[in-house]
């Protein structure tokens, strides 16, 4: 058989997200990486271009990604132990790295137990499956991560169950409180730490606060869970994420190994019921094969750096040239959305400025995001920047001076 | 804030899984791989014993995970890209690793075009976000895995939508195609090419050619998948799986590198427009980190290796040790279900006696699943024994030895 008429079909369905502006351009493909020297940060070649780019679009905050102790915990338990597991956790695929990087990040989040994930978004969705039933009510801040979105529905939450409050609008979260029907047993209410187009986190404190006063409302009470695929490992003194920013951890903790820990694979941390209950019950634990023993080893590896000085020096570092580069945005008389959050915001408001200033970049050599009408609201159209432990002091300099040559050039 | 009273609810649920048999036993973890030596397999340590174990439970049919030129290629890759790719896809996530992948899988399931994700699973999802549509209906087997199941879920198919067909019975596919709405524009037929739990496979030579029957009756019409993880690198002459045994190609092909091949991740092959449609549309593509340069480069090696001569032999002595296999179960008098794929089911049709017996193989060093209700239904309580290319003929004779002791002891 052909699929030529799906093919149509589908050809006008892409046209269509096209006329609309969410069509993705094509896929660049990083074919070299160049290593850090002297003063300069480390330099990513693409297919098709003979320049060498610096990544201002990593989520790998901490740039452990080339470091030579997670390389080599990576290739010892390939070594040892091979490639794939081979079978899913409860058939024997489980290896000493999985429960290792278990307890690790359980004990890095303050949590009693934690499960592994291949990603935070599949972390999500194993969260609801184990613990959504018919009456359980669910609320979101409205950036929340598409992963939560779908989350809801392979767990087949109906419309009724859901509610959505303003981004960070804490009279909002108590509107959708007060607006839950008095059948629920259970209302959990997830929201990023770090909403990650903008760098602004969730006000944990508050959050945490306004929860407690409708815990007794509900048989099982109201459950606070954050995803914070962008704070751990990147925010807060000890790189606790947005909970220790913030003074408060919530019920759950869900996060990922591929930010800013460099690595991939993401995870569920709470009570050990919970955690048993995610075993039991979360498909997306049970139905696939887990991580790789490699992406364990380097991931514990990770952890272990960000609790030592080394760890320290490199969230110091970050956070320093975060400042750095927001200053000289300041400087420049150009606009972000405030924070320390090394996810900094160029608020450009035009989409053809934006468009522009990414080509820009892009032909000097840095690799940014734009984001444009509709995945933001016309006139918030930004471009995005993420800084990295690896970038110098040089290389922000060197983005600020494009920054103030495309701004100065009417 | 405390979980307790989740916690309590959440003891309830478990306590009711327990009681209906649906409950896992607590994970086995395995600490060492001991390599093969001469006429043995190789050998697995689990922590808390001091017993090496035989895996017949891995899906690893080529054992290729501890294949020296896989690990070689994994480290390698990872020396010269580092352990994770710190960002998705289409945000320069996107490595020379995962296109080659992506070309080289295409081409071994005869495709235009294929795209890769972090499993079968959240694959089976991608394919349903990106096809699906309000007038889009959905006919599967019955028994299909449940990533197929949860893909219909997080894609919002409604119920009316859905048909489902028993087991490989080909009226009954008639008879779902009959009773779908002409209102819908696009018939998705999607099958397991191997079903995991019982050997079998899907005829997919009769399922194309009945689809083909109704291709007329739709706007975009009949598209055949077939979901092939246990099938493709271990079934087939060249190990094309399920399509090439049962001689024909559906339109769209997903399946794993996490079993035959002995590595990890998943992907969707079929025309370019579709391939497009998934990268554009596939929010299990989109949103999440790709597989790490270490993992694809192992799944590069092992297609290679599957397409060498080397492969060929693999595929002849995995044959070869399956029928061996099931000639010694036959001669015991022992009861399975007839085919040539490596998952040979023994129908021990008793669920204390299932019990019983998984664990005497344990008790001797064998590693099996054993399947009862609600898993499968009563009376088909069933050992899954899975067959590998590192099995040995003294290994599969020993676990027939042990299984000719277990049934002569009354
Ligand atoms: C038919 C089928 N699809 C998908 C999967 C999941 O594969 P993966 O581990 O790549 O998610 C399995 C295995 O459990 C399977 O049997
Ligand atoms: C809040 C949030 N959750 C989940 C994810 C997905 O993370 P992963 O790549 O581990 O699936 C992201 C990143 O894209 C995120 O920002």
């Amino acid at each position: 058989m052909s699929t030529d008429k799906l093919d149509s079909s589908l050809e006008l369905e892409l046209a269509a997200l096209k006329e609309e502006g969410r069509s993705k351009s094509s896929e660049r493909i990083i074919q070299g990486y160049v290593p850090p020297e002297k003063d300069r940060g480390p330099r990513y070649q693409l297919v098709g271009s003979d320049q060498a780019y610096m990544r201002f679009n990593s989520n790998a905050y901490l740039s452990l990604s080339n470091h030579p102790e997670l390389i080599e915990a990576a290739d010892r338990a390939t070594r040892e132990f091979g490639v794939g597991p081979g079978a899913v956790r409860f058939i024997d695929g489980t290896f000493i790295h999985h429960v290792g990087l278990e307890e690790r990040i359980a004990g890095f989040v303050e949590k009693p137990a934690a499960k592994i994930f291949n990603s935070a978004y599949t972390a999500n969705c194993g969260l609801a499956l184990a613990i959504s039933g018919k009456n359980t009510h669910w609320i979101g801040d409205q950036l929340n991560h598409n992963s939560i979105i779908r989350a809801m529905r392979i767990s087949n939450v109906p419309s009724e169950n859901k509610g959505i409050f303003r981004h960070n609008d804490m009279a909002d979260l108590k509107r959708c409180l007060d607006a839950v029907s008095p059948d629920m047993d259970r209302v959990v209410v997830i929201f990023d730490g770090i909403f990650s187009m903008r760098g602004d986190f969730a006000p944990i404190n508050e959050i945490v606060e306004i929860c407690r006063e409708y815990e007794e409302k509900f048989r099982d009470g109201v459950i606070t869970v954050v995803d914070d695929s962008h704070g751990i490992g990147a925010f807060g003194k000890t790189g606790r994420g947005t909970p220790e920013y913030a003074g408060a951890w919530p019920d759950v903790v869900v996060g990922t190994f591929g930010k800013a820990f460099g690595v991939n694979g993401g995870f569920i941390a709470g009570s050990r019921t919970l955690i048993e209950a995610v075993r039991q019950k979360a498909d997306t634990y049970i139905y696939t094969n887990p991580l790789s023993v490699a992406d364990c080893a380097a991931a514990i590896k990770a952890l272990e750096i960000c609790d030592s000085p080394e760890g320290q020096a490199l969230l110091t570092h970050l956070a320093a040239q975060t400042k750095r580069f927001r200053k000289g945005l300041d400087r420049l008389g150009l606009e972000s959305i405030d924070g320390p959050h090394p996810v900094v915001p160029l608020m450009v408001r035009d989409t053809a400025k934006t468009h522009e200033l990414v080509s820009y970049l892009y032909d000097h050599g840095v690799l940014v995001v734009g984001l444009t009408f509709p995945v933001v609201p016309k006139g918030d159209e930004t471009i995005r920047f993420q800084i990295n432990a690896c970038h110098t002091p040089k290389d922000i300099d060197q983005v600020l001076d494009l920054l103030g040559a495309f701004f100065s050039t009417p």
